[in-house]
């Protein structure tokens, strides 16, 4: 079947010679490109600082790009030079008023006899601070007032609490609609957080049991190996629960609780994902003592090799504050999930790359039948989001031989385990979507905003008390406390690889 | 772990000489004895009518029976000896009444000195028609009246019909009482079969779903690629109905769809499997022309090879009116499954070797959010009994890539599917239960009356109208009949390999 093209489209990213760009932008567009998912028409216009011509700017920004990030860079030979004929530089520095009229020009003049009906994407892919600069210049040159759609796509960070994210809002909306903003989080993109909806909303298997009556808890895990490496500027001012808990975790926790959508359409599903936030129970400060954990790395071990404590990294303080890990337990207030906890967790320096969702189910009263066999393994439902691409259900079964071991096993499906198996990248889902107009895949206003007040009183409670940083090891599954969070309730983190011991 | 061994005893095999013996008996109790399993008092005595000497006994039909049959014949060049010096040949006719008296002698020498307290297993591996007479030996010399227990282990066919089964069970409760009588039904002793009970009962995933609300329907099929072979003379008395449907088919659906057992008592799970029978929806003459298919094998291919039909096989009339082929519609009539039907199915020369119970779920009503998508497949649980011993679930899920297609992936386990599992087989189980005295594996008289209560009407109808035979072609899934049994409910069979296009 041939792939269902966008319209044809002028797609401007700024800041064309930032990392963005060049590990996730650049390298989508091209897999998109080789997928035969753009219309001819469609540009890719790259606004940068930095001067370079148009050879320069193909050889030296674009092709060491693709040859390092595309997971197609195996095509290069064949394609590049089709591909590049798409791209066009453009130098520019934000803060110069010149500037935009030059890009008014250049955007009309690529119109011009092209079928792209003056339909722009302009991602900003630059920090947060310059949004105000570049959406005013775009204004004062009446960049905007074009026929065709305009849209924009901006990054987190959204805010850094609610008060900034509704200041950077009213920027955006001053000149654009709700339904033209597209607040990217890349997990959505991921393959099996695409999943997630289909795997709930499409088997009849899953829904009789997704509630209160059959989950004891639900454990969200997205942690990684990485230290801060080279972000330490940005991180000290964000850390864990800014940059992973208000947007991924959260979004993540959203497409498992929610209600079923009344239709697929984004509105829909939008809705039921905000009804989710919103039934949050806020954390009050004795609830933030109690239910949430922050960690700060100290030097360690990973992968048998040492490094450095958080506060030895690059552009971080040394005696930063800064939360390298954070464990919640939380709780939705309705009536499918009152009573059952969702535990969620990040943070860098684990011993693994992993996120990973389990369902933790009740244990059965018929355990009583089995007591002969000892203690059986509760029944776990994991969706595996990285690295591995997958879901597996663990059950118990009689091992093989003649006497009744009872053994848990697991029906496994893994879409990426084998060989030659090439997902999408994240990015690559998301441009797409942005260029034909779906938004299910980002994040509305109102999700931002209600994460936000979830967020904001916990990140007050631990502004205001310095804590004992460092408080686990590099290489170490997080603080102490992430531990007895589970364990004062009787349960434990199945730590990837999932459901196997720590 | 030590193995659990049963108390010692004299295992007694009438038929030794037999086929079941060679290829079953002897090889299940072979690998018990390398397992672990037998006391070192246990003694191997078996009685056949031809003249052996011990060491020809243990040359020219143990030793060959073992390296034939035998999952652990790799282990016969260390361990034979010590596990021919457990067997003991007694040659004797049934019909000679002083072989009773010197197989008396034979057992209290053998007991004397060893600590088998008396116990023995009767393993009648004869055909039901020497029932009586080796019974009656047993009584009128007074064999059983010893001290530890007296087991008796039987085959199918327990009788021909209700009143034939009455009778062969009325012969053997004059000397042996109802917990003395192990009727063995191999299927029982299956790993996956064994495994049925731990699934549903120690998993709280399934429990929820088990029943009307979420079941559209169950399929049970047990299909080979075999002729009837040498057993022509057997079959023509039986045909399917009786040899697989009254005993294993019925045995299965009874695990499937009975109530959790108050207890892993034998007597609780008898009871459960019972009131299943009781429950099954008599089929009266109408019901049997519309829900019962039978069906007989023209000649045909298997492998690619040509085969005659059944009618030229030998020992079968030119004109046979057996059926080869079963295919049964099926309700239960309690709470639990009132609406569901459960299809049966079972036949020879049909295009694949394969047991597997499938439960098919009912579709969503939110189908309706995915009908941009096309039509979902249905969810599946599908339990492998063999020849791949295993369990996996047909889910929906989002295929990889930027559309979403919704394709059909499999959550699997599969126990033997790898190189170098080696799974016991059914007998050994079953003997090892019947040393230990467990019967849960064993059919009750009760299972065995109500599963004839269910057939014989059947049987009647078609023994009353000759059939159109042969109907089908070998190497086909039986009759149309069979498919349209299905497809007039809007159904279709799962054909192994399952879940895949017929």
């Amino acid at each position: 079947m041939a792939p269902f093209k966008p319209d044809p489209c002028l797609f401007l990213i700024f800041g064309a010679t930032g990392d963005l760009a060049r590990k996730k932008l650049f390298p989508a567009f091209y897999n998109l490109y080789i997928d035969n998912f753009l219309p001819a028409s469609t540009r890719l216009v790259a606004v940068g600082r930095r001067p370079y011509n148009q050879d320069a700017f193909r050889e030296q920004i674009l092709l060491p790009s693709l040859k390092t990030f595309s997971r197609r860079a195996d095509k290069l030979e064949q394609t590049f030079a089709g591909f590049a004929a798409r791209c066009v530089y453009f130098q520019s520095d934000i803060y110069d008023p010149q500037g935009y009229a030059r890009l008014k020009d250049l955007l009309r003049q690529l119109e011009e006899g092209r079928a792209t009906g003056g339909n722009r994407v302009y991602y900003l892919a630059v920090a947060p601070v310059h949004f105000g600069r570049l959406v005013a210049g775009l204004r004062e040159e009446n960049i905007l007032a074009n026929s065709g759609w305009q849209r924009v796509i901006i990054e987190k960070p959204f805010g850094h609490d609610l008060e900034s994210a509704r200041r950077l809002n009213r920027l955006l909306d001053q000149v654009f609609a709700e339904e033209e903003i597209y607040r990217i989080d890349h997990y959505l993109g991921k393959e099996m957080i695409q999943n997630i909806m289909v795997i709930r909303f499409a088997n009849a298997f899953f829904e009789p049991v997704w509630n209160n009556k059959y989950i004891d808890h639900v454990q969200i895990s997205s942690v990684e190996t990485v230290g801060v490496g080279e972000r330490g500027g940005y991180y000290e001012k964000a850390g864990a629960l800014r940059d992973m808990v208000q947007n991924h975790m959260l979004q993540l926790l959203a497409m498992i609780a929610m209600e079923p959508p009344s239709s697929l359409a984004t509105g829909a599903i939008r809705d039921e994902k905000v009804k989710i936030l919103r039934s949050l129970r806020s954390l009050n400060p004795e609830a933030v003592r109690r239910d949430a954990v922050r960690g700060q790395y100290g030097e360690g071990f990973i992968e048998g090799k040492p490094v450095v404590a958080y506060r030895q990294e690059k552009d971080v303080a040394a005696d930063s504050a800064t939360e390298t890990f954070v464990a919640l337990k939380i709780f939705i207030d309705n009536f499918r999930w009152a009573g059952v906890p969702f535990y969620i967790r990040t943070g860098k320096r684990l011993p693994v790359k992993s996120t990973e969702i389990i369902l933790q189910f009740k244990a059965l009263p018929e355990v009583l039948y089995f007591k002969e066999y000892g203690e059986l393994q509760p029944n776990l439902l994991v969706i595996r989001v990285q690295p591995y691409e997958g879901v597996f259900v663990q059950l118990n079964a009689k091992r093989p031989g003649n006497n009744n071991y009872i053994v848990p096993i697991r029906l496994d499906f893994c879409q990426n385990c084998e060989a030659g198996v090439n997902s999408p990248e994240a990015y690559e889902r998301l441009l797409y979507d942005a260029m034909r107009g779906d938004r299910t895949l980002f994040t509305g206003w109102e999700e931002v905003e209600q994460s936000w007040r979830f967020i904001d009183p916990i990140a007050k409670v631990w502004a205001a008390a310095a804590p004992l940083f460092p408080n686990y090891a590099a290489g170490q599954w997080g603080p102490e406390a992430a531990a007895s969070l589970l364990l004062k309730d009787g349960r434990r983190w199945w730590n990837a690889p999932a459901a196997q011991q720590e």
